[in-house]
């Protein structure tokens, strides 16, 4: 979701992704049609369907686009410590997602539909997994290194999970400004806790 | 707007609740209509539409249903210890919502229509206000005797808070089985760090 520069303007489908986003963002998921995401591609809902065979099919490419982008920034992180490397992922699951409100909004509307959409729950499940997955192996590392005390690194990259989905959810449903803030700070309580983890001021 | 309904088992209003309450867990929110709540309710739809004058309004009803019912269980707890309360209310928050995943599933749904409906925004904001107010009573009365470390009770309770709504989230999204079994271990994580609080056996 982090915006990084557009490394390549002519690509169709990053073109189309951009104005998914936009689309989704201005309506929300349930009155996302073809023909507002044409409208923000700026051309005919015809050049969309050349990519992309149904709206479901488009949104799947876009959730894939969404985490594509959280894997990029997460490359991007160039420090290999696994404490700074912890506090940087909780600051983009966290922090960042605040800059994008209105796409939270239109995600949990497309997560609501999981339980009716194979294809979004598929989706939904492989992010959540590769989420975990950084998350448990920065903080396996940590105690490797003997940075982090010894812990159930698989439950604790659980925990940390459900308290960004739990802000986001409350973000968007209670409009709540301070959820991401409260849940970064209980983030970091929690990990002082359970992994003796304390961020450097 | 109808009245919050009482529990006699004759009460129209409740018997409309348990049928709307029927519907959702079948159909979810977004194929529920005022006639497949008529066929839960045995009635017809004019039946229903004597109480409430919109779906919407039902709904809202509903939401107020659900919430009495959880303050009806929190007045039948009948411990005043501020340690055996806080375990009791987690468990009705966490333990009690696994036996009830479909209406997770349509509450969900609900809940991502909030930044769209004000009438269920404002039922969220004040069902979620309630909840906090009594995590954070009970917490402050337990600082008070003693019983916890002294914290910020405001923030454990909005952590609180922010753990459940990412377990029922995740448990609708990702059809996660483990996820409330989870954050009910986290919760107790969580307070043994912050109130020094640590169930009994």
């Amino acid at each position: 979701m982090a915006d990084t520069p557009d490394r390549s303007g002519e690509d169709p489908d990053e073109a189309i992704m951009r104005a998914t986003y936009r689309a989704l963002s201005t309506h929300g998921y349930a009155d996302l049609t073809m023909q507002r995401i044409a409208d923000e591609y700026g051309k005919s809902t015809a050049a969309i369907h050349y990519h992309y065979d149904t709206k479901d099919d488009l949104l799947a490419a876009f959730l894939d686009f969404v985490l594509g982008r959280f894997k990029d920034a997460v490359h991007d992180v160039e420090t290999t410590d696994p404490e700074d490397r912890l506090e940087l992922l909780l600051d983009g699951l966290l922090v960042k997602a605040s800059e994008h409100t209105e796409l939270l909004v239109a995600m949990l509307e497309m997560r609501a539909q999981a339980p009716y959409n194979d294809t979004f729950a598929e989706r939904f499940r492989e992010n959540d997994a590769y989420v975990r997955y950084l998350l448990e192996t920065v903080i396996d590392q940590g105690i490797d290194a003997g940075a982090f005390a010894d812990a159930d690194a698989e439950h604790v990259a659980r925990v940390l999970v459900t308290i960004v989905d739990g802000a986001r959810t409350r973000a968007v449903v209670l409009g709540e400004e301070t959820a991401l803030s409260t849940a970064r700070r209980a983030a970091t309580e929690y990990l002082a806790a359970t992994l003796d983890h304390r961020p450097a001021e």
